[in-house]
């Protein structure tokens, strides 16, 4: 099953959309936002997947076109996002290019940060910078959406809240970082509002490539039409996402609606690419002393990606041109 | 005006509080949640003001006693919960506490992580942990709850989007911090769900206390019913609300009910005591070589609260009992 909110208000309008992206339907009868549908998941999804089959089978007359330039993130305003950094790759990396250390320890406990949930950008929506020498920065990711998830919950029971799927466009301001992360508190203004795809998706609509709670496909970026990487989300993760939300449920439940990222997908072969322009500047100081690739300007674009084994898109794309506010 | 959430679903039920937190009444006509009504603030704040007013002058009939117990958090989840660390002797403490230095730039460039959100405390709730060792320790600060404020605000426009002000224990299990902070991405562990004050109150209620975007009253604590503290909010707030709104504001707007925090309240007055565990136990550690002073544990209760020039609550107190999940 495949979800989205249409621009509307503050929270979007709930529409089920087809298999193919092709068309959606509207769905007040059921749940008249996303939040409202995770709010009360276990007893709506059934009667959301009925919709989604006829809408599939292609029985529902009043289904409209669909279009991802009138979504909204899956969910506009979240109650809680956070993001990991399961790919270790790219965590050794961007430390190298932060000439900070990699501590053993990061192999067996999971590198999160809470981020801001109150700005959620949709598929096509801008990025907004202030400042071009903040240096404005992609990550693609994959992320999941939760129901409410208990205290203390095992991964293997974590597993079982992960609702919807999608990708992330993780925005980070990478000049911003090194002073930010040195007062020791965390990103706070270096990773302004996020993007997300044009659906979210249900793992068994993932079919055979949802496994080990990890994404086994690639997930392919561009930046202006240029090919920038294709490394696969699922097999150098270290943590899955239901690691991921375990962790995070050490010390407190968590709401329905929370959305916890994977971090920017990193594979350790070279030939795939990067999800992140940080990752190709440190490989360029490695390999000639010094970054070349410059990060993002004013009409710059960004697109990322994933498809099925057939080649189509499965969230629909996040398509971005960054723009001075 | 005064303005709480009772618990009802998970957004509450949002009622109008006499001056005096005797007498309640929901007003469902105007706006059914706090988010709601901060949504749309602008329009709704007349009607709330009506309802305020004739129920001050107790002519609602249809009014209701008023029982902080019955309260959720004024947000019970919201969309954003960023906290600073405006009082500078509470972070020379608690950095010292820590081994780490104080960084000059900490005068000028203020300090502030983003918290989760999904699980707002009302005043009332217990503090549920699952590990005494973990170290849990009160934060008795002051919040500001904002409409939607603009990208690049300055500080003086910070200001006119600051709608309700009240108290917070932003609880802390102090035991994971050293840890989690040495991962360098912030806290996510060891910031479990904070609780609020009772009411969230407009800046004009609070009189001639509120000025230079400060709230100029002690902030009382107690533990076990026991005299820990009563700083003053105001004088030693090196920056002031619309200040940390402002900087958060830097990279990207804030939307509607984001919720920021002053840090804890601290003055350089030994004989005001402390706002939290920590600073008790770093002044233990300086006077006597150790702190000896612990942490919260289970059966353990922690009182906050603020009272106006005549020794009346202003926001209801946070009462708040550890326990054991």
């Amino acid at each position: 099953m495949k979800l989205a909110s249409l621009k509307h208000g503050r929270d979007g309008r709930l529409v089920v959309v087809s298999r193919d992206l092709s068309r959606c339907i509207a769905v007040p009868q059921i749940a008249a936002t996303m939040q409202a549908a995770l709010d009360d998941w276990a007893n709506v999804v059934i009667h959301l997947r009925d919709v989604s089959d006829a809408l599939n089978a292609g029985t529902l007359a009043d289904a409209q076109p669909f279009d991802p330039a009138d979504c909204a993130a899956p969910l506009p305003r979240a109650y809680q996002w956070v993001d990991g950094s399961a790919y270790l790759n790219h965590v050794e990396l961007v430390r190298k290019a932060r000439g900070a250390e990699m501590p053993p320890s990061f192999y067996t406990d999971p590198l999160m940060y809470q981020g801001g949930s109150d700005d959620m950008l949709g598929a096509r929506d801008p990025i907004t910078i202030r400042d071009e020498a903040w240096g404005t920065d992609l990550e693609a990711e994959v992320a999941v959406i939760t129901d409410d998830v208990p205290i203390g919950v095992t991964p293997v029971q974590a597993a079982s809240h992960i609702r919807l799927v999608m990708l992330v466009n993780d925005v980070s301001l990478r000049n911003l970082i090194p002073n930010e992360l040195a007062k020791g508190f965390g990103f706070v203004l270096s990773k302004p509002a996020s993007a997300f795809s044009p659906v979210a998706v249900t793992p068994d609509e993932l079919e055979g490539h949802w496994h080990d709670n990890r994404l086994h496909l690639p997930l392919r970026t561009w930046i202006n039409d240029i090919w920038l990487g294709e490394p696969n989300a699922g097999e150098e993760m270290t943590f899955s996402h239901a690691d991921l939300i375990a962790h995070l449920a050490r010390t407190r439940k968590l709401g329905a609606g929370s959305i916890v990222g994977s971090g920017t997908i990193s594979n350790k072969d070279r030939s795939r690419g990067s999800c992140c322009l940080a990752e190709v500047r440190m490989i360029e100081t490695i390999d000639d002393g010094a970054p070349t690739t410059p990060f993002l300007k004013a009409g710059d674009t960004v697109k990322i990606d994933m498809w099925d084994a057939k080649g189509q898109s499965i969230f629909g794309s996040i398509e971005q041109t960054v723009r001075l506010s």
